[in-house]
């Protein structure tokens, strides 16, 4: 984990190399640890860019984040940890969909987004300490309070997750967040022109039906309620876990 | 434009790979077309793996697809278009969170989703009828018939816009679409399990407030009324585009 004293300050910048800098649009760019943080960690799901053999892949995890480590785990033996352990080059991606943009020219359609592109080196956290507690941090950085409300993990299910993690060395965040962008002259051409906003939400949750089912939920979890914005929900978990520790 | 009478039929598989075979929870793997299309269908956003100088990287996009060939768009000016024009091995992913999976252990807490990994190899679309007709198709596979309702394309407008294509050589699509899989020796254990479904959502328009505001939408947008599920929109869409050619 991270130490809080030494962790890297919200408002200070990524440096910009040629990995990060965003050449197209640059004015929707931005480099600064706040605005990646925030793309970050409104999300759980992220795609992780690595290379074996020449072929690009393109995964999609589970990611979480403590500072400027990126955590994400799987299997032992799939083939994303297997080529990531020994530190390699990757791109870890997260991007969310706003809105799509109804122009009056095709040209001038588009989609209001988010998304945060990290470089780093990703490899297998070896320390059994450090993998103990990244395990411990995915569960209480999307579920506040509640790794300690499980069954302990046993050595077996330990020994067959692989943990993977990375220090940010470059970032961006990429944003459109505006109405319809026609040129005037276009403004006159008869055709519906709008912003249609789309968000992911959160449903009615659905218990498990086998075993002891009168374990009322823990409030601890009041950041997912139905109807909510799931981006919000993960933003306000995130800032919970890192108010406790 | 595919030719619908050479384009593959859809409870056709694509071939299994070295870069495609599921090799972690393989019994959650499908390789026909039916099943990669609809995951590919059923969004906008996809995210394009590429390499250059030995660095992946991880680019979001807008996607869309006519038979096994996809297609993505961009700036003359990118540094994606220019990686890519020449030719070159990518994987194109588009994944869907689905809901998060509150497990009695660690270990089984997971998340349902769908994704599909495509694999090929990426080239400029450099035939002006080609370019043209995938940037009308671009409009019209998310809006029906919208294409011939804006403002034609200029010269400049077609020249600062590049078109990537693949031919999809090798797919696999993954899902986990099931509840809390927790072991029977883990059931007593009192913490509340759950699965919380989420889904993207589409909003109220917001029509664009300059210019002529009179023109009504056209009844071929109906599939994106506020409230549905953004996923059988596209899903709608898609088919409407292909019913319609």
């Amino acid at each position: 984990m991270t130490d809080p004293i030494s962790a890297p300050a919200a408002e200070t910048s990524y440096p910009i190399g040629s990995r990060n800098r965003v050449k197209r649009l640059h004015e929707r760019a931005k480099y600064d640890r706040a605005s990646v943080w925030s793309v970050l960690d409104s999300a759980m799901l992220c795609h992780v860019a690595y290379v074996i053999d020449g072929q690009p892949y393109c995964t999609p995890t589970i990611h979480w984040r403590d500072g400027d480590r990126l955590y994400w785990h799987g299997s032992s033996a799939s083939r994303m940890l297997r080529a990531l352990a020994h530190g390699v080059p990757v791109c870890l991606t997260v991007s969310h969909l706003d809105g799509l943009v109804l122009a009056r020219t095709g040209f001038n359609h588009s989609a209001n987004y988010r998304s945060a592109m990290c470089f780093g080196t990703a490899a297998l956290v070896e320390d059994p300490a450090e993998k103990a507690a990244a395990l411990e941090a995915l569960i209480d950085r999307y579920y506040p309070d509640r790794a300690a409300m499980l069954r302990p993990i046993s050595a077996q299910e330990m020994k067959a997750t692989s943990v993977i993690a990375m220090t940010i060395e470059e970032a961006a965040m990429k944003t459109r967040a505006k109405g319809v962008a026609d040129d005037e002259e276009d403004l006159g051409h008869p055709v519906w022109a709008a912003v249609i906003p789309v968000a992911q939400v959160i449903g009615a949750a659905e218990p498990c039906p086998r075993g002891a089912t009168d374990t009322p939920r823990a409030a601890s979890l009041d950041a997912y309620r139905p109807g909510r914005r799931l981006d919000e929900a993960f933003l306000e978990t995130q800032k919970l876990w890192e108010g406790e520790r």
